[in-house]
């Protein structure tokens, strides 16, 4: 009977963890794809981004309340209960990183064939390439449990908010320099800071792996040093 | 021995509820001060808010950590499982809730004393109104346990996304007319996301109400219509 009621719970977690990798391989898709469609003018592969988010949204929704059904039902302690409410919050990391990368989509298809500078174009794929490797090791992290990995992580992200200060500095000039520039540089700002944000959410999740494993939180002040708030630009004026 | 259990679970739940109304409180001073601290340029309000999201964080690992050990210790099923649950996305809803409102206070000090349209002013103080309103009544509907009431913030949420769009085309025009005046509606380009990203914490808190209530979810469809990344503005070109 105690074997029968372990490999239940084995079954839940299994399931939990099926359903998380598939979240993580969408939410990476997504990730690629909406850089792409920004920088290759790729309208249909936006609305591939867009239109895959909903499969996140419901993945979510079972992640939880399969979570929830199994803390209810096998009463899980220490560890195991653990590795529950670790599914839970990583899960609504993954569905928030699903939703940045639709909004870079759906910004990709508002700018459309408008002009990019090569220069802000680069950086934004630099700045992506670099969260998708965090987002990477942070998901193996998870998946092996593996608290050096996630502080490794963990650390890393002051390169991506030095890469988005210095992207929004130049952005700002772009805009100084040409009125037509606004409104395309607008849609751009945002995506830098949607990329951020999911630099933030993977650090989110490497503070889950450390507890996961180790029962305990990582320090509340993160490693992060967003310079942008202060980034003055030459006004001309 | 039954009744001490009871009394001990209701305990847990009592110093739960105790610590997200005292999140509740600090979170809506937040939003209400970082406006101030940016329309009356008032530095050391803006200062007050960044130090107070300090107290916030610590509150929400509390609840965290709290709830956490009542579903290990009290394995409560049910409406009460589903009282722990909530109890954990709420004090995660006004932690975030505090993070964007510290945002808007550090963009108010970065801003300083440069000059501010009226009519920009005045549309962010509105919109901050509405979603105050919204923040305060979803609170009372998660103390009530009133599904109605929180079912009325979810649906008001696309009043908020309106004037954030209005105000973002504002923004924009007064980007082209000026190249003098970039850098400062850039940052409140973002405090109006913020604001926005508010309401929608908001939306995301009613409808932990209706699961806390009712153990069901509201439909995953929102009734928002964010048509800002939409807006065109006349580049002049």
């Amino acid at each position: 009977m105690a074997e029968h009621i372990v490999s239940s719970y084995d079954n839940d977690l299994q399931g939990l963890r099926r359903r998380i990798t598939e979240m993580g391989g969408i939410a990476e898709k997504m990730l690629v794809d909406s850089i792409a469609a920004l920088v290759r003018h790729d309208k249909a592969l936006a609305q591939s981004v867009i239109a895959s988010d909903s499969r996140l949204d419901v993945l979510q929704r079972e992640v939880e309340e399969s979570a929830i059904l199994t803390i209810a039902r096998r009463q899980p302690l220490a560890v195991d209960l653990r590795e529950t409410i670790s599914a839970i919050r990583v899960s609504g990391d993954v569905e928030r990183i699903g939703d940045l990368a639709k909004n870079i989509a759906k910004r990709a298809l508002a700018i459309g064939e408008e002009f990019q500078p090569q220069k802000i174009v680069l950086g934004l794929q630099h700045m992506s390439d670099l969260v998708l490797g965090q987002l990477k090791d942070v998901l193996d992290a998870y998946t092996q449990q593996d608290t050096a990995k996630a502080v490794d992580v963990w650390k890393r992200d002051g390169a991506i908010d030095a890469l988005y200060t210095s992207l929004f500095r130049e952005l700002l000039t772009y805009m100084m320099e040409d009125p037509r520039n606004i409104s395309f540089c607008t849609h751009l700002l945002f995506c830098a800071k949607n990329i951020e944000r999911i630099g933030d959410h993977t650090t989110n999740i490497a503070e889950t792996v450390h507890y996961l494993v180790l029962g305990e939180n990582l320090a509340i002040d993160r490693p992060k040093n967003d310079r942008s708030i202060d980034a003055t630009v030459n006004t001309g004026a």
